[in-house]
């Protein structure tokens, strides 16, 4: 089958190699969408550090070249020994919880379902058990879960990236009635929106320096869009808050003008919510934030609670409208031309481009 | 009467000025205890945020000069008009909760008991009011405490930093039970150790370059002191929290190496405590912060429940044992000499130097 493999920044390729069996436990999966991440473009361009280069990962036992891709839709196509089937089927439409953990008894964070802060953590399509760049992956039943089969797959290859807005909202100190900034309109911003009013935000505004990104915000359903290069953000959300600021900020941006226009914009006691990688460690202004007494939690991946939660409510249509952020469709060849590439050169209109294996 | 006052960094002079004389609501207090504070040296050396230079500040309506000192215990002498008598009398021990904030209905932090994240906070001692170095204060009856009678006036003058801790707990995810660490053995990281025993800590660990200081964390109660020029001090923490790390960590060194230590000591879902004014915004390793999930958070000065609930506990010998902090005692003319010039030429060795005006 034809797979992307990552051999290290600068050279992902496609490669001809067999396709997967399902071990015991294991299904497979015909990949049918998959959308290109942030983080796949970073490692693209410099090594994370969950690549896997001189050592083999500790978990999955794999070293360089592996899998790419960690967003993605599928159908169900063949079922290993011991798996579920009062569950699983051939047909089926599922998405795939790409983390990899420990999962020792002796982990007190897997033990108790937060495989995402297991010191081990990892991703698929980073650390090696395949990548959904490819033809067809086999992925662990527990990782396996159903898409409402209302909801086109091209959608279900946003489940991860929504995911990764629905437990942050979780972490976060958000309830429902709140006032939120999200500052940074990429995908995982723009997802966040919807997310939000799915659970109740009273109010939602957006800061972005990219026209094109603060026009989908509005289409996601932002209240309010801010151009930070012209606008003051902080002193405008204060005035549409009564003066007393947001009550939870998502900084999505990664850059440090972003964080400071969060420290600015949170409320007295209020909440910072961290969902940006950072190139390097920010400045950052802790006097400000103790004036304030407010808030900085940041969150990686998802727990285990997550994916079901989110899949019934995007079950029970509160996720509608998500659409618009596919601004492209490419086939799997193009990947590195059309994906990588595409998305690099047109950062501020392309959002999440699809790769259809 | 004799009151040193702040003219500007570099600039503190013993003055002699009339006595104030209380008015409705307010007592007049004799000092009789007052320690030199880390933030008074900073406004010694440079001009603070909280300095009214051009303006008069705008609940004080006073400009520089300005009284200094805001850790003070003293006697009534004397009460205004419509003081509470069933509370006050001449001769009580009092200690001043030294806050000043606007105290409007129209506030949402002062009208809920938050008047330290009020917008317009700030301090007796810096912002006008008067200042604890002198001979005589008259304070707003609300913001006079009593101090429990069988404490000595001396360790009253530390209520003030104490309560700085007590506040920092509260506003923690501290737990009884939880292991701590304390990084940084100033004043109010040694005055922590005291609050987190009393309060329930199983463990308190601290980190501290200095080896007086060291020794004195060891007197005041703490299990473990690391000296983090040496000792690898998150591994540390790790292996005796079976490999976990601390529940929670106090960030009071406001060095950058000392907030690095806190995020990598700190466990899974785990809270840091900022208690530093920090003199630059420091690099902050968010992606660190991240992989744990744990949260970052800041306080300053206490909220109006604060200082009853800590003289409380102080009346019960809860907090017994806090004078090892008293290094010196000076007469108020040597404030400066003896004071402020030997605080910073005694760095490792001087904590609390008292002021008997
Ligand atoms: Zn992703
Ligand atoms: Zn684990
Ligand atoms: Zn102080
Ligand atoms: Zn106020």
């Amino acid at each position: 089958m034809k797979a992307a493999r990552y051999y290290g920044p600068g050279d992902i390729r496609i490669d001809d190699i067999p396709e997967p069996v399902p071990k015991p436990g294991q299904v497979k999966i015909k990949v049918r969408s998959i959308a290109v991440c942030g983080s796949d473009l970073h490692a693209y361009l410099m090594l994370l550090w969950v690549s896997p280069v001189n050592e083999p990962n500790s978990i999955t036992k794999e070293k360089l070249p592996v899998g790419i891709g960690h967003e993605f839709s599928g159908t169900i196509v063949d079922l290993g020994e011991d798996v579920d089937i009062s569950h699983f089927s051939v047909g089926q439409h599922v998405v795939v919880e790409p983390l990899i953990s420990c999962m020792s008894d002796y982990c007190a964070s897997c033990s108790a379902g937060r495989r995402n802060v297991c010191p081990r953590m990892n991703f698929i399509g980073f650390a090696g058990w395949g990548g959904g760049m490819a033809e067809y992956i086999t992925v662990d039943q527990e990782l396996v879960h159903d898409l409402p089969p209302q909801i086109p797959l091209e959608i279900g290859a946003m489940m991860e990236p929504l995911a990764v807005g629905w437990h942050a909202v979780n972490r976060s100190e958000f309830k429902s009635g709140d006032n939120v900034l999200v500052v940074g309109a990429g995908p995982i911003g723009l997802l966040l929106i919807k997310v939000l009013q799915a659970r109740g935000a009273a109010w939602v505004g957006v800061s972005e320096p990219a026209n094109a990104r603060r026009e989908l915000a509005l289409t996601l359903g932002a209240n309010e869009v801010y151009n930070p290069l012209t606008a003051n953000v902080s002193e405008e959300v204060r005035r549409v808050t009564d003066g007393i600021g947001a009550d939870v900020v998502f900084e999505c941006s990664g850059i440090p003008a972003g964080l400071d226009t969060a420290i600015q914009a949170v409320r007295a006691r209020g909440n910072i919510m961290n969902v940006s990688v950072w190139e390097n460690p920010p400045a950052f202004d802790v006097n400000h934030l103790m004036a304030r007494e407010a808030s900085f939690t940041a969150v990686i991946g998802y727990e285990s609670r997550v994916f079901p939660e989110l899949l019934k409510a995007v079950g029970e249509g509160k996720l509608d409208g998500i659409e618009p952020l596919i601004t492209r469709k490419i086939a799997l060849k193009d990947v590195v031309q059309k994906g990588f590439m595409t998305l690099l050169q047109e950062k501020e209109t392309q959002i999440k481009i699809l790769v259809q294996p």
